[in-house]
C-alpha cells in the first residue's frame, strides 16, 4: 500500500522562486491528506501532477501567511473545477471565519460542502480515521497556536495464508481462531500452529508533520516512533538564540527530537532564505541523527517500514 | 521618462503553470504601481527582477480570489524585508478588513503604514495624483462591484530650449512668459517667438486596466484617447452568452471598446483556461481593432506616444 509524502514547498516566511512556502501531500492507501497550504500551492499540486480532486483532508498547522495563503484560491478552484465532494478542512479556530469572509467578499458559492473541525493545542487529539488509517494533531509550541500533524496506518491483522487454508480446508471458526492468535485444535488431534499458517503484517508506518515550532522535549513524546519525521530546521546551531526569540527551531535540535523520539527517518525544511541550501543545516543535523535527510520542492518521499524502537 | 507595463499573469479565474492570475505592475517615471495581486504575485515580481520596495501603491480592481489573494502574502513580506515606508491600497470597501483580518489571526505588525482608500462604482475617481501622473478608479460591469483603473502622466509645460536662453540672456520674466505661451517683446524693439524658443512637450502617456468586466459602452468613455487599455477577453465571438452571462468580454467586444475609445494600443488579458493560448482570440480582436496584443506572463509593453485622437 502506498504511503509517500510529496513535498510541494518547504521553505520559510519569505516565498522565493523555487522555493515554495509550506505545503506537503500525503497519499497514505490512495487517500490525499494536505497538510498547510502555503501561496502557490494549486500550482505546485499541478507542477506535482496530483489530481486536486483527490484531496479530501486538508490540515493547516497555523495561521502564518507562509502556511495557509494558498488555501482560499485552492478552495476556489475546487468549485470552478466542479468538485461535489465533501471537503474536510482541521485548523485553527479563526480559519473557518476566514474562509467565509473570503466566499462572502467574492459572493462566491462553493459548489461542496466543507466540513470544518478546529484544532486546540492543549493534547493530542484524533481528528479522523476511517478502517485503515487515522490522523492526529499534537501541539507544538510557536509563536502563536499551533499544532503538528501525525498520519497513522491502523495495524492489520495477521492473515491466514491462503495455501493453509486450502491445503488444510480450514474453517471459517478455525480462520477466526487463527486471526486472533490462537492455536486451533483439530478432533482428529493434529494441531494447526498459528505461528506456521499466518503471515505476520507488515508494522504500521505513520508520518508526523512537526510544523513550526520551537525545540520542545513534548513534541518526541507525541511523535514518538513515527517512521517519519518531517521536522523544521528554520537556523543553524549558531543562531539557537534568534530559534528560541522566534520559536523556531536549529538543525540539531530537530536531529535531537528525532533521536529522543526513535524515529525512523528524519526530513528536515522551513530553511530559512537567508541559507543557500540546506547542505550545512542537513550536515548538523545528520552529526546527532544520521538517518536524515533534506525536504527540496517537489521531493518525494516513501514513508519506510523501519523497525520502531521499543 | 518610463512608463512601461509589466504584465505578472494575465490568467483567467484558474491559475495553472504558466498563466498567473492578473497582476501588472506600471513603473511610470519610476513610481511603480500595482494593478491587482492574485496569488503568487510575489513570485512573480522576484522573477521579473522588480525590487519590491520600490511599489507604493496596490490597487485592487474586485474581490475574485485571482485578483486579490496574492496581496496578503505580499504584504506581509514588505514586513519581512523591514519596509517601513507607507504603503498606499486602493479597492473595494471589505478589501481592508480581509487585510486586518488576516493579520490579526497570525498575530503579526506591520512595520510600515497601510493608507487604505476604497473604490465605489458610480463614478470615476481621482484617487491619487502629484506633480507628475494621477490615478483614477472607474466603474466597470462585473458579477460584484469592480472598478479599472487609469494612470495618466500629467501634461508637461513647454520648455525653453536652453541654448536660447543663453544666446538671448534670457531673465527669469521672459522665461515665465515664454513658458505661459507667450511672446517676448524686448524694448530694444526686438522679439523673442514662443513658437520658436520652446520645446514642444512630449503628450501625455496614459494606461487604463479595464479589469474584469462585460461588453459596457461606458467604459469606451471612462478610457477614450489613453495610449495602451488593457481589457479583458476571457472569451472568444461563438461564446458571447456565456461571456455576458458570467460578466466577462470576448475579444471582439474588447476590441469594440478599443475602438471606440480611440486609444493608441490594446492589450487582451485574463483568456479562459480553455484556449491553450490566446491566438485566435488575438486574431478576432485585431480583425476590428488591428494595434492590439496579447498578454503574457512577463511581457513589457512600453506605454507609447500614440496620437490622441479628437
Amino acid at each position: 500500500m502506498r504511503f509517500e509524502v510529496h513535498i510541494l514547498g518547504c521553505g520559510a516566511a519569505l516565498p522565493l522562486p523555487g522555493r515554495n512556502p509550506t505545503a506537503q501531500v500525503v497519499n497514505v492507501h490512495e487517500k490525499q491528506f494536505l497538510f498547510d497550504c502555503g501561496e502557490g500551492t494549486q500550482i505546485a499540486l499541478r507542477h506535482g501532477r496530483i489530481r486536486l480532486m483527490r484531496i479530501d483532508h486538508v490540515a493547516i498547522s497555523h495561521l502564518h501567511g507562509d502556511h495557509y495563503l494558498g488555501l482560499f484560491g485552492l478552495l476556489s478552484t475546487f468549485s470552478l473545477l466542479g468538485r461535489s465532494r465533501a471537503l474536510n478542512l482541521y485548523g485553527p479556530p479563526e480559519l473557518e471565519a476566514l474562509v467565509l469572509a473570503h466566499e462572502r467578499a467574492g459572493e462566491s458559492v462553493r459548489g461542496y460542502p466543507l466540513h470544518f473541525k478546529s484544532t486546540q493545542t492543549d493534547a493530542p487529539e484524533v481528528l479522523f480515521e476511517d478502517g485503515s488509517v487515522s490522523l492526529e494533531s499534537f501541539p507544538v509550541r510557536h509563536r502563536i497556536p499551533t499544532t503538528g500533524f501525525l498520519l497513522r496506518e491502523k495495524p492489520k491483522e495477521p492473515g491466514v495464508k491462503r495455501d493453509w487454508i486450502r491445503k488444510l480446508d480450514l474453517t471459517l471458526t478455525e480462520i477466526l481462531a487463527l486471526k486472533r492468535g490462537e492455536d486451533v485444535h483439530r478432533a482428529d488431534g493434529t494441531a494447526v500452529l498459528n505461528v506456521q499458517a499466518c503471515r505476520v503484517p507488515l508494522p504500521p508506518r505513520s508520518y508526523a508533520f512537526a510544523a513550526d515550532t520551537r525545540y520542545w522535549e513534548k513534541v518526541s513524546e507525541w511523535v514518538e516512533g513515527v517512521s517519519l519525521l518531517y521536522h523544521e530546521a528554520t537556523f543553524d546551531a549558531s543562531m539557537k538564540e534568534r530559534a528560541t526569540k522566534t520559536f523556531h527551531s536549529t538543525a540539531t535540535q530537530a536531529a535531537r527530537i528525532a533521536e529522543r523520539a526513535g524515529v525512523g527517518q528524519l526530513v528536515i525544511g522551513h530553511v530559512s532564505a537567508r541559507y543557500e541550501n540546506a547542505d550545512a543545516l542537513l550536515e548538523e543535523a545528520q552529526a546527532v541523527f544520521p538517518n536524515t535527510i533534506a525536504a527540496s520542492d517537489g521531493l518525494v518521499v516513501q514513508v519506510g517500514f523501519i523497525p520502531v524502537k521499543n
